[in-house]
C-alpha cells in the first residue's frame, strides 16, 4: 500500500494526522477526522447561504452595471479560493500550534464573500438598480439582515485566536442565522 | 517512477493496492480494479437515478418555498459528498478489514440523498406545492415508487456488514429500480 | 522538494516518467511531455465534437423519450469517465509495455462514446422524436456522418495495438473529421 | 504525517518549496506563498476579463456559423489548459531557474487565450454576424479594446525571460486594464 500512498491517504485521510494502523480500524479512522467533516459542512453552509442571498439580492435587481459585474466577480474569486482554507482547517482545527491560524485565515476568507455581498447590496440600492416596485421597508429588512453577520464574523474572528473549534462552531451558527427565512419577505424569495 | 509516485498511482491504481510491477501488465492492473469500476457505475446509476426522480419532482411542482429550498440544499450537500464514501468502498470492499465499514458508510450516504428525495417530495405534497392539475393518483404512484428503495437501502446496509460486495450489487439493484420509468406517468417524466 | 512530493509531480510532471533534474531543465522537461499535451487535445476535440453532435441532434427532436433520457445518462457516464483513459494514455503511449493496452483502452471508450450518440439518434428517428419539419433527406445527412467514424475507430483500436502513436493520430483525425461543419447543414447547425 | 504525504503539501504547500517545519509556523508557510496567490489572482482576473469580452462579443451578435462555433471550442480548449500553466508559475516564479520558462509558458497561454477572442470578434465582424443596429462606430470601439492587450502580452513575454516577477504584475496589469468598462459602450456591457 505504500507504493500508492496518494489514494489511500486522500480517501481514508482527509486531514494531515492519519493513525498508523489506520487500515485496521477503518470506523476509528472514520470517526477521528470530525474536523474534515465540520469544516465541510461549515463551508457547504456558508456557500448555500451566500448563494440564497446573491439570489434574493438579484431577484431584486432590474440591471446590472458594469461594476456590479465586476463586484460580483470579486466575490466569485473569494468564494473560488474557500476551499483551500477550508482544507487548512480541517487538518489544523485541533492541533495547538497551526490551529489559530488556519481559523483566522478561513474566517477572514467568510468574512471577505460576506462583506463583498453586503457591498453589491448596498450599491446596487445607491445607483437605483433595485426594481421601483420593491418598497423602502423591504429594502431595509434585507440591508438589516446583512449587517449582524459581518459583525459576528469580526468577533468570531477575534475568538478563533483562543479557542478555534468555538470560533467554527460560531461560523456554522452564522451560516444557520443566513439560512433561516426572512419571515416577512417569505413570499418572495 | 517513484520520483513523481502520485500520477502512477493515481491514474494506475485507482484503489490502494497497486500490485508491484504494474507496469509490466497494465491489462492485469486494469481489471484487477473492478471495484473501482463497480463503485463508479453505482454511484453514478444512483446519483442518475436522483437526478431523474428530482427532475420529475420539480416539474409537478408550481412553485418552492423557503423550506424547499433549504431541503433541496441539504440533498445537494449529502450528493456532493459522495465521492468520498466512493472513493473509500473502492479501496475496501474486497478487504476482510474495512470492508464492511465501507459499505455500509456507503449505503447511509445513499440512503440519507433517498431518504431526502423522499421528504422533499411529502413536504411539497403536504403544503400544496404540487400544481393543482396534478391528480391524486399521480401523487400517490410517485409516492409509492420512492418508498420501497428506503426500505431496501435499510436491509443491504444491514446485510454489507456481513457480504460488502453482495450489498453494493444490491445497490446498483436499487438505481436501476429507480431508473425505470414508471409506466403510468410516462408520457409527462 | 521531496517533502512535498505531490506538487511538483503534478505541475512539472504530467506523465509517471519525471526525469531527475527537472528543475534545472524546465524547458526540455515540458517539451518531453509532448504525451500529455497530444492526449488533452485529442480527449477535448473528441469531447467537443461529441457536444456538437449531441446539440445538433437536440436541436432536432421536438420531445424526449423516457428511454431517451436513459441512454442519454449512459453517454454521459462514459464520457465523465473518459479523463481516465486519457491520463493513462498520456503516461504510456511512449512505453514498449502498456502503451498498446493504454491506447486500445482509450479507443474503447471514445468508440463507446460515438457509437452512443449514433444509437441515440437512430432511436429517436424510429421512435419519431424528430421534428416533424425536418426533411428525410436531412435526416439521412446526419446518419451518415455518425457512420464512419464507428468503422475508423475500430479500425485504430486494432492498429493500436501495433502502433500507439498512430492509433491516437487516428483518434485526433476521427475528431477533426466530426468537427468539420455538414456542408448542406450549415444555415442550421 | 509522512505517511499520508499528500494531504499537507497539498493544503499548507501551494508550491514546491515546502520549508521543514511548517506546521510550527503556519502563518509564516501560508505568508510564503505569495506566488501561489499572485498567480491565481492573475489567472483569475484574466479569466474574469476573458469571460467579460466573451459576453460582450455574443451579445452583439444574432447568430453564430458553424465555424464561430468551432474558434469557440479552441479558446475553451486554451482556457481549460491555463491551470497547469498557473500552477507552474506558482511554483517556479521566484527560482532562478525555471522561472522565466514557466512565465514565458504561462504568458503565451494568456496570448493564445486574447489572440482568439480577438479572432472570434474580428471573423464575427467580416462575415455579418454582428446585428445590423450596432453601430460601426461601437464596432470600432471594441476592435480597439481588444488590440492592445494583445501588444502588451508580447512585450512582458519578451520582458519574463529576464524578470519573471515584472512579467506576471505586467499580465496583472492586463488584466485589469481588460477589467476596466469601456466608457462609451456603457450602458449595453
Amino acid at each position: 500500500m505504500t507504493a500508492c500512498s496518494p489514494w489511500p491517504s486522500r480517501s481514508w485521510c482527509w486531514r494531515s494526522r492519519c493513525p498508523p494502523g489506520a487500515e485496521d480500524d477503518l470506523l476509528g479512522a472514520l470517526l477521528d477526522q470530525w474536523p474534515s467533516y465540520l469544516a465541510y459542512v461549515v463551508s457547504f453552509a456558508t456557500v448555500g447561504a451566500l448563494w440564497l442571498g446573491h439570489t434574493a439580492i438579484t431577484h431584486y435587481l432590474h440591471g446590472a452595471s458594469p461594476l456590479l459585474l465586476r463586484l460580483n466577480l470579486l466575490l466569485l474569486l473569494v468564494v473560488a479560493f474557500l476551499p483551500f482554507p477550508t482544507r487548512l482547517l480541517a487538518e489544523t482545527v485541533e492541533h495547538d500550534e497551526g490551529g489559530n491560524v488556519a481559523t483566522t485565515f478561513y474566517g477572514l476568507t467568510l468574512l471577505a464573500a460576506s462583506g463583498l455581498t453586503s457591498i453589491i447590496w448596498r450599491y446596487a440600492v445607491r445607483t437605483g438598480l433595485v426594481r421601483p416596485d420593491v418598497s423602502n421597508a423591504e429594502v431595509a429588512v434585507i440591508s438589516q439582515k446583512l449587517t449582524p453577520g459581518l459583525v459576528f464574523y469580526v468577533v468570531m474572528i477575534g475568538l478563533g485566536l483562543l479557542a478555534p473549534v468555538v470560533a467554527v462552531l460560531g461560523y456554522l451558527a452564522i451560516a444557520v442565522f443566513y439560512l433561516v427565512p426572512i419571515r416577512s419577505l417569505r413570499r418572495r424569495t
